[in-house]
């Protein structure tokens, strides 16, 4: 079977691998993509998933469509137009898909090299926001070893290497400043359960899992330190979109008076989108509600909501680290006052 | 295959029957339970659970201690024991167990007489807490039909018939008062979506599903007008324990301005208990969370924490409806100072 060494996402041999994330931890398996409407399908299904992965999926995505279709052209623009609309909630997807297409006139070798200059700058950025949160964590939790909470799959498979959220987990794990991660499973896909705990066993931090209905009696409870999460969108007020689940868990940690920190890069940073309420909200199948994992939980017929994204007032967020910056909104900073500041690597390098 | 009505639990030929509820909805099953150590065994597997429900396994398993052991004795003594501590959190099974077993020495036809007045009592409770219930809901929606969400299984399987929560969704439905139920999933063993999903279908009230976690979002976005949950045990001070999922819910109702409705008997109320912290809460099993329907969901020898229950404090409940009383927390009411009051029936009976 081929292996992608530490990368869920590349583009080998004229197309793209991708290790298929809808089947883990069951199986590591890796599919080739070799064609935009299997892109948008592999985004679509969860194949890829994290905003800064399937940004970089678009964008390979847009050198998929210049081998099927030229350069330009009614069939190239359908296939651009399909990639960025493949799902709403992420700014990644649309945003990369609209930095690379452009280039389409200059080659596929022109697109291809600024696919994958996107790749390394998630990648840089992931190593950043570690040592930015790290920095941020440890100082709030009064240089004690931080439990820290987590929800959804914020590692290396949503941001081909380390991750956002689980990022700064890893850093502080690293520096053995890391007492214990607490992943919620996150349903109904269970990205905490299936990735996240395989990512915290991968790095060998200590970690337990918990439904996601437990996060905040833990938290009341004095279990957890700081609350990190991802993002998929950050509106210029601050509000961010994340998985279904991170609302809830940021008035948990509110009522607990327990940091909420979300991190995300600044390729997740939407100045455009003013608020929460402006950003649009997939809603999915009823058929990922009413069953776990192809196994039916429900009577037959059964009707569900399925929001797959909620929002997050700024209020209720104690800050945002990006790989440029820490926004501290519990000390009155926001993201049009804090400036943009240097990307960071560990201090041994 | 036996069939029990619409009772999940009775007496019959000198054995309890029961529906067991673990394999609902796949499929209907009654068992015979013949035996103390078979009586706590399908307690702690939750095959009968729900605290008014426990509360008569308690005390028709006090008929079994007899049939086993004679009416004293230290046979008897243990096995009156292991019945009361088949789980902690719920009040009922002690309190009910309590109740039945000083009988003992009048024989075997008075503790079974005792054991169906409980039943015949927790009966009447559900019928007058749909009552009071629904009356309220009514007047705080302002007189429209409601939207109610709800946790967990409170319905005739976890009482005998009717419930508590659920009895007041009933209620509503049956009077044409119901727009939709909403019923949270609630992980881990998924009481919500295996069993309050199959009662709403099967008294015909329009329901939808969400996963646990979606619940604060949908309150947030104005998708539902009240939340009505049950409890498993209420302490002096008005806090209340319930399935886990529970205090997380009554924070997101609080945030959206939702009434937030605790609904159980008379006999689920534990004046001897000053507050929730002085609950005992129920850690189950790690491999309920790391798979759902022996499905495993997670890395094998992932670890978990799995708090059953959590306390909800009285500041974030609106209401308390019992079958004798509505004790109106948001209007400076509390248990001590709102007197029992008549046990209700419709008014057209």
């Amino acid at each position: 079977m081929q292996q992608l060494g530490d990368r869920p996402l590349d583009w080998i041999d004229g197309a793209v691998s991708m290790v298929d994330q809808t089947r883990l931890p069951d199986s590591y398996e890796v599919m080739r993509i070799e064609s935009v409407p299997d892109m948008v399908a592999a985004i679509r299904r969860l194949s890829v998933r994290g905003a800064p992965a399937i940004g970089v999926a678009g964008a390979l995505g847009v050198a998929l469509a210049i081998q099927a279709h030229g350069t330009s052209g009614p069939d190239f623009d359908r296939a651009i137009h399909s990639l960025r609309e493949a799902r709403p909630t992420a700014v990644n997807l649309a945003r990369m898909v609209d930095r690379v297409a452009p280039l389409a006139e200059q080659g596929l070798d022109r697109v291809l090299a600024e696919a994958l200059a996107i790749r390394d700058e998630e990648i840089a950025a992931s190593v950043s926001m570690g040592e930015y949160g790290a920095d941020l964590v440890t100082r709030l939790v009064s240089e004690r070893a931080a439990r820290a909470m987590t929800i959804c799959n914020t590692g290396g498979l949503a941001t081909i290497e380390r991750g956002t959220a689980l990022a700064v987990i890893q850093t502080l794990h690293e520096r053995g400043t890391l007492a214990e991660a607490l992943a919620l499973e996150t349903r109904p896909l269970l990205q905490g359960a299936r990735l996240t705990a395989w990512e915290l066993a991968r790095m060998g931090a200590p970690h337990r899992l918990l439904v996601d209905s437990a996060a905040n009696f833990m938290l009341a409870r004095r279990q957890a330190d700081v609350v990190l999460t991802g993002a998929d969108r950050i509106a210029a007020n601050g509000d961010t979109a994340n998985k279904i689940g991170t609302f809830s868990l940021a008035l948990g940690a509110r009522y607990a008076g327990v940091p909420f920190i979300v991190v995300a890069p600044e390729s997740t940073v939407d100045m455009d989108t003013p608020g929460g309420s402006a950003i649009p909200i997939e809603d999915r199948d009823a058929g990922e509600v009413v069953s776990v994992r192809d196994r039916p939980t429900a009577p037959a017929n059964t009707d569900a909501a399925n929001p797959a994204f909620d929002i997050t007032p700024n209020a209720l967020i104690t800050a945002i680290v990006t790989d440029r910056r820490v926004v501290r909104h519990d000390r009155g900073d926001s993201l049009r006052s804090v400036p943009l500041g240097e990307l960071r690597r560990p201090a041994n390098q």
